[in-house]
C-alpha cells in the first residue's frame, strides 16, 4: 500500500508543509496565488467534463480522438482546453503515434481535495481548532 | 455526531444523487454546468484568501471589518469578491448592527473536497473501479 492510501484526508495536510488548508487558517498571499490557478483551471464546465471523461478512462487515460467526439466544439477549442488544464498540472499527455493520450494526475486532485477538507466539523457553537487555547 | 461527520470522504459521493464524483464517472452537461461556478469562485487569490480567513475564523465567523484592512483593495472590492463567495454558496452572511459576519457554508466545500476524491486509488496498471467486470 502506498503512503498516499495511507493518508487520511479528513486531516489537514499541512502537516508536511505541501498543502495548507484552505479552512483550517488564512493562506498567505503566495499559497493563495499558487492555488487559485488550480480552481480556476477547474471553473469551466467543458473542462470539468474533460477531466472527468480522463480520470475515469479505463486503463487510466483516455485518448484525445475519444474525447473530442463528446463535444459540440471544434477540436482547437478541445485542445485548448486540454493545455489548460494540463498546465494547471491537473492532467499530463503522452503523444504515441497519430494521438495524443491524456490522464489524471492524481496528485493535484488530492492536494485540492485536501485544502477543502476541514480540519474539524465547525458546528454552531463550537470552537474552531487552534482557538480554544 | 452528525450524519456529515460520518460521511467517509474516500467514497464517491453519488451514493445519494447529490454530488456525484468527479474522477470517478464522467459528468454530464448539467453536473459540470452546476460544478464550475463554485470552483470558478474559488480561482482567484483574494477569495481563496477571504474564504480562509472567514473559514478559520474563531467563533466560526468574520466580521467584514475584520476582513478589508487585511487586503491592499478598496472596500468595494473586498465586498465584491465576497458577493462572488456567497453567489457560489461557499459562505453566507448577516448584518447585526453597523457590520456585516461571514461565515463559511462547510456543506459547499465538503461537497467540492468530495467530487474531488478519488474513489479509489489509480496506480500504474490498475483497472479503474468499475472496469473490471
Amino acid at each position: 500500500m502506498s503512503k498516499q492510501e495511507l493518508r487520511v484526508l479528513g486531516q489537514d495536510d499541512g502537516a508536511d508543509g505541501c498543502c495548507p488548508g484552505l479552512l483550517s487558517a488564512p493562506l498567505d498571499e503566495g499559497q493563495a496565488a499558487e492555488l487559485a490557478p488550480l480552481f480556476k483551471a477547474l471553473g469551466d464546465p467543458v473542462r470539468l467534463r474533460l477531466l472527468s471523461m480522463i480520470a475515469s478512462g479505463a486503463g487510466g487515460e483516455v485518448c484525445v480522438c475519444d474525447l473530442t467526439p463528446a463535444f459540440d466544439l471544434s477540436q482547437p477549442t478541445i485542445s485548448h482546453h486540454l493545455k489548460l488544464l494540463r498546465q494547471a498540472g491537473l492532467i499530463d499527455s503522452e503523444r504515441r503515434g497519430t494521438w495524443v493520450y491524456y490522464r489524471l494526475v492524481p496528485e493535484t486532485t488530492d492536494r485540492l481535495a485536501g485544502v477543502l477538507t476541514r480540519p474539524a466539523p465547525l458546528e454552531p457553537g463550537s470552537v474552531p481548532l487552534g482557538a480554544a487555547e
